[in-house]
């Protein structure tokens, strides 16, 4: 497993980040004497939490705030600050901002707000201020942002009235936020609920730094070993993909909310691909690849995180479960069974054992040790060996409900599981009771996670084994390339479209172009009836609607009709359009109709598409995503996590399809995605016949949708 | 609105189960001294909580126990009291209860452990015991439980120690838990969450009383407002059923969490059909029927019942947001997005009205008054009397994080909610806002529910609709009886099958039994070619897996043809199989393929299924259930609500099919099951054909499965 960190990448400026989370000096622009004011809470949280560095309140009125030398401009500073906080309004704060550029200030905060989120005008101040900072090399977090801070060495850079109910608590769990407002929402609860916290980062407008940054950030901070992010959307793929991946081979658990499910605009919807795809699904595809837990709720994004500080992330995850409640080991299989964590049954040696020692208990897994093992608590050690020991489960959940946290049993009942827990560090430990306060701590100090609800607790431990099966697994090597592409300059004819596809190694069913009806009749005789017959022209995209595709066409005589008919039709539809001729195609037949596409996504690039083909991808929208390039693995991944896989594997009596031909033909696609560049809006591969296995695949229809307004 | 309680079902005694629940004397079988032992708690528990009525320990070995005097044997009870616990061992409680039951008490709760979970012996004693309470006219709670409470009364008959954690407090909040251990669980959690109970019961092994029962009891008492119910398995489908419909009608809210998802074991899998249905797809259905709303996690159940607890259930519910921050909002939209509970945006006036009081506001729903309303809480009283006033909404949810919690904003932020609320009491108000437990205490106090976390809020306002729209809907009138059903000693022919059914309106293709290959070609001609050709045996169920049915039988000589090559194929695979000939019937082409199934679910008898043929069922499981009999409407609702609905609306070109036959086939099909009485297991209608609107719905296959071994 890569334990050792990449070296930052270009996209993850670690040196300045360090000034800006972590600095030794920082400037307070419109610092104010009012700890309730925007401008005064910051010094005021930083005097009162300890922050070591040195605070440098700048104020035209004041020669002291809040007990400290103030300066009447950045220009009177004595010293070049590592940051500074800019709490100013709107007007003011882009030349503040130049000044402390200008003096080498290498990171800024800057609270005001009244930028992009205004319209056009403040997206334009907000654009001169990036240009600026850029100039000399500073970054910007913000504007209109709550600003951030760092719990390990005090640096209070927020606003946030948030802090009034409490402080962080330091430990281990990073947090990134576009919203000001729920991140500091999130701050909230997570104190509320006894979470330690590294840093928590609010980036609003994200003119310069946005969410992505922090987590590559956070991925290289020694005193981060959880990321919890939040985003209504992604700002730059780069950096995020680019975080994404650092966190992941710095073994750094990563739990996201996305929100905002809406689909993809009919505007962006140019292809047929791109209107079955809707980003969320593109979201959950990209967050999957790079090992991120998609949390869908916040209470679910803080229990990830919360047992993912315990940092014991089991590959090959399987849950053990002991109770004292039979009713609870039902409930909890369920838990586990809608989530796929499985629950192997304890083996029949182990199980006799237990039998053994209390006649009535239930060993299968769940293990019921009953309310009797109340009565002796040395049989709840005896289960939890046995359990840990003999079943071998990574993780190991224990039902006690109240019992648990009872004052005649909780001291016993730790000793015991704690004896259990110090011989197998390396288990997950998650306990389901209710207790004091304090008899929780106790139990969290011995190692054990306590959930009241044991259904969320089956939900964080199942997070655990994804993470683990994601840093266990290597990234998987890149695709071979294929022969540079050129893309014609404008959307190509199906024939053309075939032709380029398959000089990247994408077939099509045999076919030839022709244009009289007599050399279709030729070609029909050469490739063998029955043929398919499809009106040819680059200015006709979907030859269905207009009645341009003959099926089953079995005969000479029935060539010669559909060409003429072909034409005509053409000619009614679309009286303007160039006809380059008829194709005349192999009827293929017998084989599983798939759909394979691209689409690109504005902020991901090409992603392709695999599924079956008609209702399966226009009614029941079962179809799988994944960002170009990738290899067959990730191909045949895709394919095989449709719910209609059964199909091409073999279901009611069909020849299992060509899986590896279909691999290959998506994977390829994908790489020709990637290396045609912008310019490829979409493609559409639809039908994409599977022929039954070691016969191939071919696409019976391809559209090449051309972006003609791109760079 | 039916207001008016169902006189009690027979199924549901209310005079003994107030003897259960609320007695006025209660005796104490195996009563201890120790208020830590079984047989001492319940006493503890009564004394110090404050119950009215009589106790009266009987101890052989104690004139005295906890204070009270004690008598030496049920015999020496000065007087019959109306209940007793049980709490001896199962040796000695067999013989108390026979003594109990005899002296005329008419509720006892058995708290004893060693019967029918214990194996065979015990379950015959359980028998046994069940028998003499019967035959007293007494009933039985357990054994093998942890008893019960009634918050009101002071009547703990329970040895839980979960009381010792804290004491419940009075409310409309009733628990009923087959689980001892989860039942107690569900209190610890209601208390420590501030829930008000009205009682929790306990059932155990429900040798007499169930859940159904205690569901039935809360819907006539009138301290309980809300039920909520825990069961790993339903015991009996007529006392729950009258339950689950006398809650309905008066207007009480049931949430339940039935655990134990296993499928059907493949004993019972004795159609396609049964293989099919899940118990827990039943399960579902059921539940649905009456307006249950079934929670997956323990958390999610408290969250519905605290809600329900303000008795607003509002039917045809709609939700506006009023939030602080954009990001909750989006949260919040796609938390209702996932549960379809509609969020209409604001009227147009409005909003505009709004961003005149606040220029940066977004007005449109999710509304956002940004921060700058808690400068000037006024604002929020605008914003909050807008969206109830204007946009309508049946529920309200604002978001104020740690802000509403602030004390710098509550008290000013409660004043403008209050007075919105106070306005508009029908609305439903929640809260998600941070804050200590007094500020929350004041908020609810007010009106307002307060849930931390806004997607748990999302998900039981959604619950309160679904409450709404199941208490204003009337129970569906039942459907037309149809001439009584004779069933075939055995399981009939396909030919037969259909007559059987065609009788009870239940078409099937046009089709003819020939002994012949003449009488099959003149049946062929009469019919009108293609036919579709079948072996006719009540000995071959499943045809198609010995190539019993030829399709497209296209003229006279093909059908000669195929009738030898039917009769030489079921010679091969079916030697001994009794030949009735071939069944000559109209191939149907251009219609839907559907499926159309019955099933005899172990506890609710004969259920339907509904769904699209082949694939649909087989890999994708998108199937509708329903118990039956229903009528039309009801089965429209099992079509419209697969999945794959649009094929049969006409999606992909097709002409829409005939829904109005396919309902009507579907509902008969629900009559017939039901009046056909236990002896049928099960019929399959595979395929059906739905053909274009107007044109029908045909079966083209039939069986009907007969369980010889039925009473």
């Amino acid at each position: 497993m890569p334990d050792t960190p990449l070296p930052p990448a270009a996209a993850l400026p670690m040196g300045s980040l360090s000034a800006l989370l972590a600095p030794r000096s920082v400037a307070v622009i419109g610092a104010s004497g009012d700890a309730t004011r925007i401008g005064g809470r910051p010094i005021a949280y930083m005097q009162s939490l300890g922050y070591q560095g040195r605070i440098l309140p700048v104020n035209p009125k004041h020669g002291m705030v809040q007990g400290l030398p103030a300066f009447a401009s950045v220009a009177e500073l004595p010293e070049v600050p590592e940051a500074a906080i800019i709490a100013v309004p709107a007007a003011a704060a882009g030349p503040a901002l130049q000044q402390l550029a200008e003096r080498g200030v290498k990171a800024a905060i800057m609270f005001s707000a009244g930028f992009a989120e205004m319209g056009e005008a403040g997206e334009a101040e907000q654009d001169r201020m990036v240009a600026a900072a850029r100039a000399h090399g500073m970054r910007l977090l913000g504007p209109n942002c709550l600003g951030l801070f760092n719990a390990r060495t005090g640096f209070y850079g927020t606003f946030t009235s948030s802090l009034e109910r409490g402080t962080p608590k330091p430990g281990p769990i990073g947090i990134a936020s576009q919203s000001g407002a729920y991140g500091m929402h999130l701050f909230g609860l997570a104190r509320d609920h006894g979470l330690g916290l590294s840093c928590v980062v609010t980036t609003g407008n994200e003119a310069d730094l946005n969410v992505g940054h922090m987590i590559g950030w956070m991925a290289q901070d020694p005193d981060t070993e959880v990321i919890a992010a939040y985003a209504e959307g992604i700002r730059d793929a780069e950096s995020f993909l680019a975080a994404l991946e650092l966190a992941r081979r710095n073994r750094k658990p990563v739990v996201m909310m996305k929100v905002g499910r809406s689909a993809v605009g009919s505007a962006a919807a140019r292809s047929h691909t791109a209107s079955i795809a809707g980003d969320d699904a593109v979201t959950d595809a990209v967050l999957a690849e790079y090992g991120v837990v998609r949390a869908r709720t916040t209470e679910e994004m803080l229990d990830i995180a919360r047992l993912a500080a315990r940092r014991i992330y089991p590959a090959g995850n399987s849950l053990g479960v002991l109770t004292i409640s039979g009713g609870a080991g039902v409930l909890i299989s369920d838990a586990a069974e809608a989530v796929d964590l499985p629950m192997p049954p304890m083996p029949e040696a182990a199980q006799q054992a237990l039998r053994d020692a209390l006649p009535y208990c239930a060993p299968q897994n769940p293990v019921d040790c009953t309310a009797q093992a109340l009565n002796d608590l040395s049989l709840v050690g005896t289960f939890a060996k046995s359990l840990v020991e003999q079943g071998g489960y990574s993780s190991i959940l224990s039902f006690f409900t109240h019992a648990g946290g009872a004052a005649s049993v909780a001291p016993r009942l730790r000793q015991e599981l704690a004896a259990v827990r110090a011989a197998h560090p390396d288990r997950l430990f998650v306990l389901s009771v209710l207790a004091e306060p304090e008899m929780v701590r106790q139990f969290e100090a011995d190692g054990f996670t306590v959930f009241e609800d044991p259904s969320r607790a089956v939900a964080a431990i199942h997070a655990m084994g994804r993470y683990g099966e994601s840093f266990a697994r290597a990234a998987p090597p890149p695709p071979a390339a294929l022969p540079p592409i050129t893309l014609p300059a404008t959307t190509p004819s199906e024939a053309e479209a075939k032709r380029i596809l398959a000089q990247a190694g994408i077939p099509a069913a045999p076919e030839e172009t022709c244009a009289t009806a007599e050399a279709a009749v030729a070609a029909a005789e050469r490739i063998g009836f029955p043929v398919v017959l499809k009106i040819l022209s680059p200015d006709i995209l979907h030859k269905s609607e207009i009645g341009g595709v003959l099926l089953n066409v079995s005969d000479a005589a029935a060539v010669r009709e559909g060409f003429s008919l072909l034409l005509q039709r053409a000619k009614e539809a679309a009286p303007a359009a160039r006809i380059e001729g008829v194709l005349v195609a192999k009827q293929l037949s017998g084989g599983v109709e798939c759909i394979l596409g691209v689409h690109r996504d504005p902020v991901f690039g090409p992603v392709a598409m695999f599924g079956l083909g008609g209702i399966f991808v226009e009614i029941l929208k079962d179809v799988s995503f994944r960002r170009c390039p990738f290899g067959e693995a990730e191909a045949e991944e895709m394919i095989r996590s449709i719910k209609g896989f059964p199909l091409l594997a073999g279901a009611r009596g069909r020849p299992p399809a060509d899986i590896d031909a279909l691999k290959k033909m998506l994977s390829r696609l994908s790489v020709f995605a990637h290396q045609a560049g912008p310019r490829l809006a979409g493609i559409d591969l639809n039908p994409v016949f599977a022929m039954p296995a070691g016969q191939g695949a071919f696409a019976a229809d391809a559209v090449i949708d051309i972006a003609e307004d791109a760079p």
